[in-house]
């Protein structure tokens, strides 16, 4: 089973080629380029390196959300043409648990954030332990005042366990908590800070094997905010 | 400060570009292509994608050892040859610590295993704790069977600490661990089983923080044994 891991929900694009669950290629750029201009090319060169054929793919997963909404329509659009092109199934994954899946040599809690802006983020929290990732909410959009107090509740109950933040939100984070001389959590190494298309492929290699995958058509992102543009007029249509 | 890392000791190959610590971009392939046919041009694309020219790169690391003869070879040379072009300095790295690099988020030992052929391995081992890096012994080419008490040692004065194996040889040490019924150890999960340029840059920017640079012309491989055709020639002159 060849997969096709596509990830450009923020400000990172990351491409993965994955048999089996072995990892054969995998190519991260996080240069500020639009996603537009990067994507695809980093595909076509990804697999021509590989010797594989963009037809040999058995299914193409993509990180569906949360994110930017660019950037998590350019992947989404880039997945639908490919995978509708070659009648392929695709598996949409939550950027915040591919992330977690970075962690797995660990014994932690993972606290993956996006920056949403507004004092917002995209966040979820997640548990690693003997090399299983262990969700413990959903994926939410919330005010960094709102998290705090959930890191330290897992603090408290589990302070030999280190909690590691990553995403791009990961540092504002971090700067808030020392701020407020919160010093308990841990940034994560550079190699795993931010979200990988490796990540992708390995969440979706479980959700393949739990029949979770979705047609072309079927595949939709999934935002956990409205767009700017649409909370504007709903505000004003008040 | 922008380095460029460079790694095909072995089957995979990879690079990437940091810049004062951050991972720019990095371009991973483990697909049994021949090193001189997709190291150069992998560069190229990821400076292409980065938007960073070849002259932009203030040092060059490159996993020196050990590994594959050849390997070694086309990674010195690429390194030498670009680094002598532009005047700039270089980092050798062992890539057995550039491995190591990949375990940052753990509280873990890493025995990190080529496979050597006839019965050999080129092993090193570390113990991360609290993001640091420890090596444990130099890197050395040994049996099996002479590394195995070694790990009974580890396990043994620390029971509590896992120890990951990561490398090409990995599997197959762990396969005769357990043909011995030795089952105490984990094999690295896939996003840091093998040798990535992350690592090497991450090691590269603690060396470069020592002043442990070179000249291109002083850039050598290190290998930890002879050539098979020298060790041959050795023997029929005894």
């Amino acid at each position: 089973m060849l997969i096709l891991g596509v990830e450009c929900t923020a400000s990172p694009v990351s491409v993965a080629l994955c048999d089996d669950g072995l990892l054969v290629a995998e190519y991260f750029l996080n240069q500020k380029i639009t996603h537009s201009q990067t994507l695809l090319p980093m595909c076509e060169n990804l697999l021509k390196m590989s010797g594989v054929s963009i037809s040999d793919i058995d299914c193409f997963a993509v990180t569906a959300g949360p994110g930017s909404f660019t950037g998590v329509r350019i992947g989404i659009s880039a997945v639908k043409g490919l995978a509708q092109g070659l009648s392929k199934p695709c598996v949409p994954v939550s950027v915040l648990e591919a992330m977690a899946y970075g962690f797995l040599a660990s014994e932690c809690y993972v606290c993956a954030t996006m920056d949403a802006r507004c004092n917002q983020v995209y966040n979820a929290l997640f548990k690693v332990s003997d090399g299983v990732v262990t969700r413990l909410c959903e994926d939410r959009a919330l005010m960094i005042d709102e998290l705090i107090p959930e890191l330290c509740d897992i603090f408290e109950n589990d302070p030999e366990r280190p909690i590691f933040l990553c995403g791009d939100g990961a540092e504002m984070l971090n700067r808030v908590l020392l701020s407020k001389e919160i010093d308990f959590v841990r940034l994560a190494p550079e190699n795993i800070k931010l979200q990988r298309a490796s990540g992708v492929c390995a969440v979706a290699t479980a959700l393949i094997a739990d029949g979770k995958t979705v047609t072309a058509r079927e595949l939709q992102p999934f935002y956990l905010r409205l767009p700017q543009a649409e909370r504007e007029l709903k505000l004003k249509q008040k």
